[in-house]
C-alpha cells in the first residue's frame, strides 16, 4: 500500500489523481490532502477518502470547511499547511499539484523528509530548479514529473544514461492561436485563448499554452529534471497532442511516448513507478487518429518561448523573474486589463529591468519573486487597456 | 574491439554493415565474411577488410574468387561455409544477413559457440523460431534483431519485463500497392512491385512488402523474439516509415522508436549494444517530415498477412510451409510466371495440403521445407500464366 499526499486535490490534476486512487484502491491510500479555496468539493473529498491530515489555502477557507462538520485533523493553512501535509510521517509520495509558486516550500519539505515527489507544478522547478534538484540528489529522493511532456521524457529515458542523449524534444499543441501571425494576435481575448484544442486544463495554464510560455517553462523544467542544456532541448509543434514528447539518442534514433490526452496516464505512472499497473485507461488507436502533424514553432508570433530560453541561458535569477512577470501579465490578461501581445511585453521589460543575481536559498527566490511582481505590475499599468 | 562476422556481406544489409564498420574502425574488426555469388564485390571487400576467414555460396563462386588472387583462408562453401565463418573462435558477434533460409545452421552454430547473434534474416525465426530461441536461452546468448521493426521494438522495450507489455505494434509502409483493391491487383507486375516507396531492399523482400507477407513474417518473428502471442501483435499501416514500430505498455502508454529509413541505424545499434555510439547517421527532422499517417491494414486485398497469422496460431510446422511456399511463389512472380494474386493462392493451397507436425530439429524443419517447396511448385504450375 503506497501512502500518498495530494497538494491541490480540488484542482484539475488533483481530481484526476483521486480518480487514479479510485481505480487502485488496493494499492493507494490517501494520507493527506490540501486544497485552495473550494471548501464544498474539499469537504466531499475528505468524507470519501478520510485522510489523516488536511490543509487549505486560507483561514477563511478552513472556516467554511469547519462549517461542514469535518473532523479530520487540520494541520494549517497557506504554505505552512502544505508543508505540514507534505511532511507527515506516514506519507510515501507527495503529489504537488498546487497552483503557481505556492508549493515550493512543501516540495522542499517533502524532499527533506525523504518522500518521493510527483511534480505536476512546473513553477517549482522554474523558480528553484537548482535548489530543489540539488536537495533531491543530496537526500536521494526521486522527482517524478507528472506534466505530460516531462513524464513522456521520463518514460522514454527509462534509466538510460544522460551520455546516451543527444536532444530532448518537447511537443506543443501550439494552442488555440497556432498559425496566426503577430498582427492577427493583436485583438484576441481571454475567451478566445481559453478554447484549448486538446487538453482541458486550468485557466492560467491555458493562457500559457496560447502564448507558448507554457512550453518555455517546460524547457526550463526539463533542463533541471534531466540535466540537459538549453541548446539540446527543442520544441516541436504537434497539434494533435498524441506524441507527448521525444528523446533523440546518441546514434540519431528517437524514442517517443504516445498516449491519449488524459492526465490519469502520467499520474498513474508516477504513483506506480517503478512498476506499471494495468488500469482503466483507454488505449490509443493510432489507425483511428489517422494523421499526426509536426512543425517548427513560430518564435516571432510567440515571443514568450524565446524569453524562456533567454532566461534559462542566463540562469541565476532570471527564470524567477520570467515566471513572476508571466503570472502577473496572465492575470491581467484574464481580467481583460491588458492585450495578448502585452504579455510578452511585460515579461521582457521586467527581465530587462532586473539585475541578475545568484539565488541559492528559497528566501532569495521569494525576494526576487516579490521584486519581479512589483516591477511587472508597474509595467502592466503602463500598457493597461482603457475601456 | 568487437570482432564480427558478416554472413551476406555483398547484399544490401551486408554493405550497410560494412559502412558501419568504416565509421567505427576503432571499435569493430571484421574477422569473417561470407557472400553469395558476387565474387567481384567480395574480392574487393576481402582486400579492404582482410578477414581471417571467408566463404561463398558455391564452389563455382569460390573458383571465381580464387582467380582474383585472394589469399585469405577460405573455410568452405554453401551452408558449411556459413557455419565455419559463424563459429570461428575469434568472433564475438555474427550478423546473419544471408538470404532466405541459408543461414539457419549458421545461426544455430553461432549460438552453440556463444556468439551474440545480430539477426537480419527473418526466415531463420519463421522456420525455426522455437528451436533457435530455446537454444539461445540455453546458451545464454542474446539475439539482437536488425530488421528495423524488431530493432525498434527492442529499443522500446529497453529491458522492460514482458509482463509490462500489452501489445506490440509493427508498422508497415503498405508497399507500392497500398490503397488498391483486390481487383486492381489482378494485373500488377513484378516491375510495379519493385518500386518500393520508402526502403531500398532486395527483390524478394520488396515483393514480400508488396504482398504484406513481409509483415506477416515479421509478426511470426516478433512472437519468437519477444515471447508475445499473436493476439497481442498488431500491424499498423504507416506509409512514411518514420515510426519504425511501437510497444503498448500495461497502462495504455505507448513507446515508439522513430528514425530515418537507413539500415545503418539498426545495424549500428546491434553492433554497439548494450551501448550506443555517436555516429555519422543523420538525425530525423520531424518538423520537416511534417505529417505522419496511420491506418489499419487491408487484409482482404492483401491476404498474405492473414495467412501468416493463421500459420502462427497453428504453430507446429505451418510457418515453415508458409515461408517455403512464399519463396517459391515470389520467385515465380518475379519471373513473370504467375500473377500477383496467385502468390497468396499458392501459399494457401500448400498450407491446406499440409499435415501439421511438431518440428523440434533442424533436420525436421528442412524436411518440411523440402516438402512444401515441391508441393507449392506443383500448385504454381497449375496457375502458371500462358504467354
Amino acid at each position: 500500500m503506497k501512502q500518498i499526499a495530494i497538494l491541490g486535490s480540488t484542482g484539475s490534476i488533483g481530481q484526476s489523481a483521486l480518480a487514479v486512487v479510485d481505480a487502485h484502491a488496493d494499492r493507494l491510500q490517501v494520507v493527506g490532502l490540501a486544497a485552495g479555496e473550494n471548501a464544498d468539493l474539499f469537504a466531499a473529498q475528505i468524507a470519501k477518502y478520510r485522510p489523516q491530515v488536511v490543509a487549505m489555502a486560507s483561514g477563511g477557507a478552513l472556516d467554511r470547511l469547519k462549517l461542514r462538520g469535518q473532523t479530520t485533523r487540520v494541520v494549517g493553512s497557506g504554505r505552512d499547511g502544505l508543508v505540514a501535509v507534505a511532511s507527515h510521517p506516514d506519507v510515501d509520495l507527495v503529489l504537488c499539484a498546487s497552483s503557481g509558486t505556492e508549493g515550493l516550500e512543501a516540495v522542499m519539505a517533502a524532499i527533506e523528509h525523504r518522500k518521493t515527489v510527483a511534480l505536476a507544478n512546473k513553477e517549482v522547478l522554474v523558480m528553484a530548479g537548482g535548489i530543489v534538484t540539488e536537495a533531491a540528489r543530496q537526500y536521494g529522493v526521486e522527482i517524478l514529473p507528472v506534466d505530460s511532456e516531462h513524464n513522456a521524457i521520463h518514460q522514454c529515458l527509462h534509466g538510460r544514461h544522460p551520455s546516451e542523449v543527444r536532444r530532448l524534444i518537447l511537443t506543443a499543441s501550439g494552442g488555440p492561436f497556432r498559425g496566426r501571425s503577430s498582427s492577427e494576435l493583436l485583438t484576441v481575448t481571454a475567451d478566445d485563448a481559453l478554447k484549448h484544442p486538446t487538453w482541458r486544463m486550468g485557466r492560467k495554464i491555458t493562457i500559457d499554452s496560447a502564448t507558448l510560455m507554457n512550453k518555455g517553462l517546460e524547457v526550463i523544467e526539463a533542463h533541471w529534471l534531466f540535466g540537459v542544456g538549453p541548446s539540446r532541448i527543442e520544441v516541436l509543434i504537434h497539434p494533435q497532442s498524441v506524441v507527448h514528447s521525444l528523446v533523440e539518442l546518441a546514434d540519431g534514433s528517437i524514442i517517443a511516448q504516445l498516449g491519449v490526452t488524459d492526465m490519469r496516464l502520467p499520474i498513474q505512472y508516477a504513483f506506480s513507478y517503478p512498476h506499471r499497473w494495468e488500469g482503466p485507461l483507454p488505449s490509443l488507436d493510432l489507425a483511428r487518429a489517422g494523421r499526426l502533424d509536426f512543425a517548427a514553432p513560430d518564435t516571432v508570433a510567440f515571443p514568450c518561448l524565446g524569453l524562456a530560453y533567454a532566461a534559462l541561458e542566463a540562469e541565476r535569477s532570471l527564470p524567477v523573474v520570467l515566471n513572476a512577470a508571466n503570472e502577473v501579465a496572465v492575470a491581467w490578461f484574464l481580467d481583460g486589463r491588458i492585450g495578448f501581445p502585452s504579455i510578452p511585453h511585460v515579461i521582457a521589460r521586467t527581465m530587462e529591468a532586473h539585475d541578475p543575481a545568484e539565488v541559492t536559498t528559497l528566501a532569495a527566490v521569494r525576494a526576487v519573486d516579490r521584486w519581479a511582481r512589483e516591477c511587472s505590475l508597474e509595467i502592466a499599468r503602463g500598457v493597461e487597456l482603457k475601456v
